[in-house]
């Protein structure tokens, strides 16, 4: 299992996504703003592992309250909790995951300092531990849907590098392939930041499944030629009705499974879930710097003066999702009701 | 208007479309090799701008005949229309351009070869010149689709960079903006080569028309948020019953605009009618160097080892194009008979 994310040292060791794959380099952030940075360059991103650095941004912290001597008021907490969550507004487990150990601070704000600090670590590596145990469990309930000799299509990452453990559409993926199902997978290569081509390619390459990358654009000539026999995406947010919000082209492609009668599985812990956006139009749509359009690897590529639109999401209706993946158990579509 | 093709100097003056939009780099090809890797290498590209390429390449394979004393025959002239038509196997101008040159070679092979140079020659200035008609005349007729205050998306290239003229769907594009419309490009960026990026939004900046580039998984999000007024393509083989062969990732569009009600047109002179292929799986599809998708600007971005699919165009199925703007008329769909 790839180590994405974990406390060593006394801070937060991730590895670099933004290296990947041609360099792997392990950093070690051991304050707030660092993390903050680390986030918005997406050196470490996807939708759980950002619930877990958002778990250990918030002990960060609290640490460097304590360290400054400072009184760890609610309003203190909150402004480090509201800086780590401004980081990436769609993914919902970073709220989460801050919210985790924000709850403990509050329930032991009287508590000495070493005490805190330690409650706020339990709770952050809980986090973690939970985590992995989520993305086998969810790696385990998804698979049932694969079937020996599909060809399976995926966008973006949702493998080891976006979570604490293993995966959650790439862990359905790999745990089919841990069953001796033969499978295939494209990969979309997720334009503008190609998440697909360098990262999910480089995890399957290290678990030896069979693979080919494509462009984004590809996936409905696939189709059309009946090479697709289900596309399996993660989410970074799901509202209380289905709606998911996932990397930009989720959308797109739920169109092309609709059009071709393809199954269109979304796979997410339930920490995904959203108990407050009631739909998808609930869900902010964080937009992206121009240039990750108009430049490639820093050249411009786009004439002087061009303008380039960059949502990083986009929105799903819970009617076009054949069936969401959750660690607990499959809810099937077209009509979610995450309370039962 | 762009000067992409012309006879100039006894040789082929290209601009070099590999170089755009950083550098305006013309370049002089004066034998039928050069001329293939410059297609090849999408120097020269479009599917109007090849057809006068082939025609003027043709040229360029009698001088080479002539000049070396060989006798004019069947089987020779053949062979550099083949090596010619090979270099991009889906773009039906190509071919036409070619046959173009290859007929008045055949019809006057018995004469004097100054004089078989000058009748090829004046087909091939006829081929350009009938090409800048085509597009003015196209780009009038389709230019009566688009309404004022429309949000028209576009694919690939299709402006006067693809032709010897003024272009076919930007060239529509551009005739409404000149008829004073108020309308609003967006300019997919067309993965893997980017032709969106570089050249529409090149041609769009200097014609002074408002645009926005996308990444192609992006035209799902804004069709939803119905941002999109109608999609206008070009083509590069239209079948006898409509199917239309272009750039890879139109299919998707179609599909997109389908889900939509957005209007699909597709934009291309007669000369990319293919009067035997019966529908697109008669269409041969060009499959591209993987390398255009595993790395980005000569940089590895894949892990090595990693496979990729390139596939450079689809085919869009008649049903689903609302309609086919030639120079001569608008096709309207599902249905149609270019007999008529």
């Amino acid at each position: 299992m790839i180590e994405t994310i974990r406390w060593v040292n006394n801070s937060i060791r991730i590895i670099d996504q933004a290296e990947l794959p041609n360099k792997e380099v392990y950093l070690n952030v051991s304050s707030v703003d660092e993390l903050i940075d680390s986030i918005i360059k997406l050196k470490v991103r996807g939708a759980p592992a950002l619930g877990i650095a958002g778990a250990y941004g918030m002990v960060l912290g609290l640490r460097e309250l304590i360290t400054s001597n400072e009184f760890i008021s609610v309003e203190k907490v909150n402004k480090i909790a509201e800086s780590l969550i401004g980081s990436r507004p769609t993914a919902v487990n970073l709220k989460w995951g801050v919210s985790r150990i924000k709850r403990i601070i509050e329930l032991k704000q009287d508590a000495k300092t070493n005490e805190l600090m330690d409650s706020a670590m339990s709770e952050a590596h809980a986090v973690l531990a939970e985590d992995i145990q989520c993305c086998l469990s969810l790696g385990r309930q998804g698979s049932v849907l694969i079937n020996d000799n599909f060809s399976i299509l995926t966008h973006c990452n949702t493998g080891g590098l976006a979570t604490g453990g293993f995966g959650t559409a790439l862990g359905v993926i790999v745990t089919a392939h841990q069953q001796h199902k033969r499978i295939h997978v494209y990969v979309d290569e997720t334009r503008p930041l190609l998440q697909g081509t360098r990262l999910t390619s480089w995890e399957l390459m290290k678990a030896g499944i069979d693979h080919t990358i494509i462009a984004d654009n590809m996936a409905g000539y696939l189709m059309a030629q009946k090479k697709v026999d289900c596309v399996i995406v993660g989410a970074d947010r799901v509202a209380k009705n289905g709606d998911a919000a996932n990397k930009i082209g989720t959308y797109s492609l739920a169109v092309l499974c609709e059009k071709h009668n393809v199954p269109f599985y979304v796979a997410a812990p339930t920490s995904t879930i959203d108990s407050i956006a009631k739909n998808g139009n609930d869900i902010p749509i964080e937009e992206r710097n121009q240039e990750e359009i108009t430049h490639l690897l820093w050249n411009r590529i786009a004439p002087v003066g061009a303008k380039a639109y960059n949502p990083a999401f986009d929105v799903t209706p819970a009617t076009m999702i054949t069936a969401i993946i959750t660690e607990k158990t499959i809810y099937k579509g077209p009509h979610y009701n995450f309370a039962d």
